[in-house]
């Protein structure tokens, strides 16, 4: 077991590893307010799409406990506010807003309880909602673990290991996975800029987890593609459409169109939460843009001259075409997506 | 006038800009000692091809003048054994050895004049290769600068301005050619890890120049040509084979094939000094593997746990099928390179 997590709940607070501080540091942060837990999400301390959504429900489930209320109607009405607030934290990550509506599903259902009980149902909910993401992500990675081949080059993006999630990993949970069946392989990490999520992040949850990984600058990759090193992507998502267009991070059609110029599969990994079945594709997700100072800063230090104009786009839209398969918690789903997608769609109301 | 030089020769000795310390500070490196010019090569404090053969040939002069022998047959014995310590500082950019092969013809044209003239012979010829570099640059900018439109959005690589060569610039000089004659465009630029080239050195010429651009991290390059607003790419080389195969700051064959994929222009501006004709295509370019200390650190500072496994290509090689055309100070090669380069090959001996 990796003697680390993301985020967890502990009594009556929530503890969290700040991210942000990785790999220098590994501080958790802990608290009784969910203030801080947007501002976790939002600055990203906490980060990856199954991660925020759990986050986003303990957040909710701290701010029911703050309410001092007994009155239900006032409880319902001022729990709303605080979701929304939480909602407000990410733009992209549809889990955020999945997590959000389950959480006010409960307070709904449980309406005529008393705020106590309430209170316990959400906390209780939370709980579970990791609990879920666990078993999810053990099952999408044990669907997933078929695709990995003893001796494979596989290349990833980004981070989306125990940290990205509640516990084990989206894609790096398809890798963790078959490397505990035995595999052997290596992974190629992009480092992932601005926020070098994979070389900090990625590079240190596959060295906890003992598999070898070579760290390399985004711009590699075509490179070791075109000298047949790579055999097989596969990363995660932060939503995706009804047709398997998919967002996620910031260099992730880069590589989607590099993989398919080379001949390589490229595999999405991501449980159905993080499918948005209201979209009918990509160009319908909103894309995050951030403060330009995490592209001309590092750390507080400049890289670029004063005033340097940049552009922060936190995440890119991968059209469904260049996706070989999408591991989820139900199997690999297979193009053409919408149609192998059609089951689990939300029956409309 | 742009107000600062990579390099030039000051009397007696050399002074360089030392690009390790932009944009922070504008720092000259002023030395007799042809040590101090290979331990700068070696350790990019002056880089870009073209600035690169001139920094060697200044180097070599400075080497030649400290040789304390009236001997002239020890003195060319001696003045060889300088040349190849100079010509172990980086093993990519072609025009380092292009430039010591022309200084140590000096040598050996003059080799029956008194040393202290050869001394001087050599001093001039250094001299006149970062004027030639100059006229060089302007010659390939103006035979260049047709390629830009009113309007273009350009993205570039890696710095290619007057910081790269000895005075103009040459993917830059095309840009600022174009400037100069009064088109108006923007510029992406790409920061060019791990060492981050354009966001250190593109934007800060680009800001001197008053042409605007937006420094982007390289992951996003294809999304900005999915979003339709790329025009045009141009970047520089280190060395181009006889069939039109170009090695380049690593990351460039990825925004080549990226450009193919979106169907835009992808264009090399390099002086004809930067072609390599003994060599038949590009697998037979030597690609320096740099320190991996430079994708985990960054300023001394960890971006990845301690004892990160990293690869450091500090180039690749584009295919010359993915290159539009070569700008060169004689023109726009179109392809195929083999025959339009044909005139401009060295005649065999």
């Amino acid at each position: 077991m990796i003697p680390y997590c993301s985020i967890c709940w502990d009594v009556d607070k929530v503890k969290l590893l700040d991210q942000r501080r990785l790999p220098a540091e590994e501080l958790y942060i802990e608290t009784r307010d969910y203030h801080d837990v947007i501002e976790a999400i939002r600055t990203l301390a906490i980060r990856g799409a199954p991660a925020i959504g759990v986050a986003a429900a303990m957040g909710a489930a701290l701010g029911a406990l703050d309410l001092d209320t007994q009155d239900p109607g006032e409880f319902q009405s001022r729990f709303q506010i605080i979701c929304r607030e939480i909602a407000a934290a990410r733009p992209t990550a549809v889990n955020l807003f999945w997590a959000l509506d389950r959480v006010l599903l409960v307070a709904q259902e449980h309406a005529a309880e008393s705020v106590d009980a309430i209170k316990a149902h959400l906390v209780t909910e939370a709980q579970t909602m990791l609990k879920e993401d666990d078993t999810t992500n053990r099952r999408m990675a044990q669907a997933g673990q078929v695709l990995i081949r003893d001796g494979q080059r596989v290349l990833t993006h980004c981070n989306t290991g125990a940290l990205a999630t509640g516990a084990y990993g989206t894609a790096l949970g398809v890798l963790r996975a078959a490397w505990e069946a035995g595999k052997r392989f290596s992974v190629w990490v992009d480092e992932t800029r601005p926020l070098l999520q994979g070389a900090r992040l990625t590079t240190w949850e596959l060295g906890k987890l003992g598999i070898p990984y070579t760290l390399i600058p985004d711009g590699a990759a075509a490179t070791l593609m075109h000298q047949g090193k790579v055999d097989l992507v596969i990363l995660g998502a932060d939503r995706i459409a009804a047709n398997g267009d998919t967002a996620n991070k910031i260099g992730t059609y880069s590589v989607a169109v590099l993989a398919r110029h080379h001949g390589i599969p490229f595999y999405v990994a991501a449980p159905l939460s993080t499918f948005d079945f209201s979209l009918p594709d990509g160009g319908h997700i909103p894309v995050e843009e951030r403060d330009a100072a995490e592209v001309t800063h590092l750390w507080g230090q400049a890289v670029a001259p004063a005033g340097a104009a940049a552009l922060n786009l936190a995440f890119d839209v991968t059209p469904n075409e260049l996706i070989a398969g999408i591991v989820t918690e139900k199997g690999i789903m297979e193009p053409p997506f919408s149609s192998s997608l059609k089951p689990y769609r939300p029956t409309q109301g």
